[in-house]
Order: structure tokens, then C-alpha cells, then sequence
């Protein structure tokens, strides 16, 4: 497989094109922002652990029967994907209370939910994220009913799978965020990225945070917590 | 009927009990707050316009067969009401965008919904009244699912009926917002009021605005707008 032309850059990756239409290339960066932006900074090695471990994540996914957009790891900072268009929906999964919604809602920090909830948030960096409802996403047109259904279903099968993986190493998941993307046949595969950077991750045990809090809130070193998760899942740092 | 000691004030209108226990005495006050209180203003006769107005509303949708906690109309100011334990969950109805949709989601104003969009707010002051899913309403205990199902659709219902009634005066029903409260029975009623304080309300032809809007953007005479409404509705001023 060989790279071609960049087709886009984000915050966190670089994707490119390769000679085969449906295959994308992804680069990930050592770039970390927060707040929508407007924390910014240069992390060595971040770029390296998020493509180790989202790699590792989707792999072990993809043995349990969820397909996602992942095809291989190509090299510690590469990986190939299969090309979707993303739904500009952000699908987040709380099972324990942390960040927005305790500021947004009032639930105490580290509140255990009876049942996960799903919250629907409307990807789009100039309105910064706004949380949707359903009927906000079919009037902008975002999402079918199904596929909302669809998402939604898919988001908490995942979350089954990821709480049991992360209870292995000592890790309690207490929220994390997905992206879905369109195939060309119009299938919702699970998209984008699986890693500290997208999950809250605390030690079962001390409660320290492994994840992308320690860049937000200048809680420790970044790449410790996210070296910490790729070792206890087995990789080699 | 006899008013007894104020049992709450809120920022248009102050609740006395009577010799009833299950009947309540409603005060409507000139105040106008907007954004949470942080604007903040008495208007001369506000409190008379809208105790009018909600309760012609409320009087024509008892006729329709639905219920609310209006009981009767008392003086230009007061009124009657059943009481009831206030759920805290304002329900909004939208059937053209305006106000915080346009800005939080990106709609435009003015754009009609192909169906109206139900959204669910935390009635809490501190918080700003944030947006919620019906997850997050489950998980702060403020509703079953069962009491939810039944504001939406009552919610849905009371559009049809508004809908109709405002077209009558040349009026276009933009978004309104509920509130319901339980009864002893535990049966969810109508509550609150349905003024020009709680609709979007703009002149079918020249799009002007007759309510609270007025008094946000000071865009012209609150009192103005809501007598245009209260005379269209075959009021005596």
C-alpha cells in the first residue's frame, strides 16, 4: 500500500489517500488540544500511544464481532482504515459521572449510573459540540431514525466489551466518545479513534486518571498515564 | 375563597395558600427578568396581561379536554389553580427556530420544522436550565419514563391546539415552554402559565413580536405586544 495526497488534517490526525479508493491512511500526531482548541501543545510520543492503542482496541473489537473502520497497524504512528463519511454526531457513553455532566447537570464526580446513558452531540467546532436531542439531528438532517437507533446500540454493545477489557488491567471506564462513519454502501461502521484520548480511564484502585484530564486540567504527566494503559494492555513501549 | 400565607415567590408570580388544601391562590407580578434573571425590570401590568391571557388559554384548552391545574379566574391579576408538586423539567415545543436554537445548533431563524421538536430542560436556576435527554432525567430521578412519554405527548397536543387558536388572531406560534406538576393522585397536569412570557409569538404577516423577546433584545414595548395579544384574544383592555 503506498500514501498518497493528504486529504485531511484534524487536530489529532493527518488521513491520506492511498491507491485504492476505499483504503485511507492515518498518520496521528503528537498535537494535543482540549477545550474545543483552545488548550494547545505538542506532546511527544502522544501520537504513537492513541495509534498503539485505538489499534489494539479495535483489533480486540473486530475478534468480538464489531466492525469498525480499522484494517491494520502499519507502524507505531500508522494505521490503514476503510473510508467512511463521518455522521457529525459524537456518540458519548457515561457510566460513571465526570466532566460535563457534572458542571452541566449537577451530578456529583465519580457517581455510579444505574444504566449507562447515551448523550448525541452535534460535531461541529464552531458551535463547540452542543449536546442534541434525536429530534434536533433529523431536523438538521444528520442521522436517519435507524441510524440513530443503530449508533446508540452499537455505543453500548461497545461499552459492554470496553468496561470487561479495561476491568482487566485495573482500569475503570467511566466515560468515552465515538464516531460513526457511512461505508460506501451506506453500512454504519465505528469510526475514528479508541483511545485516552477519547475515554476517561481511572485506576480501579487509586482513582488516578490515565487520560486526556491529565492535559486539561494539568494533572500529571500525559504520556505516563497514556504509557500506562498501552503497557497494562500488553503492548511494548 | 380566602388567600392564606405566601408559600413561594418566584420571579413573575407569588403562590399563597387558601382554606383548601389542594387549591392554591396565584399572584401574578410586574416583574420581567430574561437570561436567567440577570436582566431584570418591573413592567406596569405585565403581571395583569399575562394572568389574562394564560387564563383565556388555559380556559380554552379545558374546553379542548385537557387538563391543567387552572381552576379560575379571580381579578385581573389572580387566579385559582389546583396544587400540584412541579416537576422540574421545562418542556419546549418548537415549530419555527428561534432564540437559543439558532444560536447553540445553527438553525436559522425563522426556518420552519417539518415537525415541531420536543426538547427537555433541568428547571434549576443555578445550573442555567441546561438542555437534558431523557437519560439524564432518569438518572437525576425526575421523571419515570412513563411521566415523560406523557409531557411530550400532552406537550405535542397543546401545540395543535395553540397552533389554532393563535392562527385565529393572525398570530404564528414560533416555541413555547410547559411545566407540569403531579397532583395527589399522582396524575401529571398542565401547570404553570402560557403567556407571551412562555410563547414565541410573532405577527403572522409582518413577523413582528409580541413577547418577552420584547423585553430581551428591547426590541420594543413588552406591554404593546402582550395587549395586542390579550385584545386579539377578544380580551377588554
Amino acid at each position: 500500500m503506498e500514501k498518497k495526497g493528504c486529504l485531511y488534517e484534524g487536530k489529532a490526525k493527518r488521513i491520506y489517500e492511498t491507491e485504492k479508493p476505499e483504503v485511507l491512511w492515518v498518520e496521528y500526531k503528537d498535537d494535543a488540544t482540549a477545550f474545543n482548541g483552545e488548550k494547545k501543545e505538542t506532546l511527544l510520543g502522544k501520537g504513537r500511544l492513541n495509534n498503539e492503542i485505538s489499534s489494539l482496541i479495535f483489533s480486540t473489537l473486530a475478534k468480538q464481532g464489531v466492525k469498525s473502520h480499522f484494517i491494520e497497524r502499519l507502524s507505531e504512528t500508522e494505521q490503514l482504515i476503510r473510508r467512511v463519511t463521518i455522521i457529525p454526531i459524537e456518540v458519548v457513553v457515561r457510566n460513571v459521572a465526570a466532566g460535563s455532566l457534572v458542571k452541566r447537570l449537577g451530578f456529583t464526580r465519580g457517581e455510579t449510573f444505574h444504566k449507562p446513558i447515551v448523550e448525541l452531540y452535534y460535531k461541529d467546532d464552531e458551535l463547540g459540540d452542543p449536546l442534541m436531542n434525536e429530534e434536533h439531528i433529523q431536523a438538521l438532517q444528520l442521522a436517519t431514525p435507524d441510524e440513530i437507533q443503530t449508533m446508540k446500540e452499537k455505543a453500548l454493545a461497545v461499552n459492554e466489551q470496553l468496561i470487561e477489557l479495561f476491568k482487566r488491567i485495573d482500569v475503570q471506564l467511566i466515560d468515552f466518545k465515538l464516531e460513526f462513519g457511512r461505508d460506501t454502501s451506506g453500512n454504519v461502521l465505528l469510526a475514528d479513534e479508541i483511545s485516552p484520548d477519547t475515554c476517561r480511564l481511572w485506576d480501579i484502585k487509586t482513582g488516578e486518571s490515565f487520560d486526556k484530564d491529565l492535559f486539561r486540567f494539568q494533572q500529571g504527566n500525559l504520556q505516563e498515564g497514556y504509557e500506562t494503559i498501552f503497557n497494562r494492555l500488553g503492548g511494548q513501549a
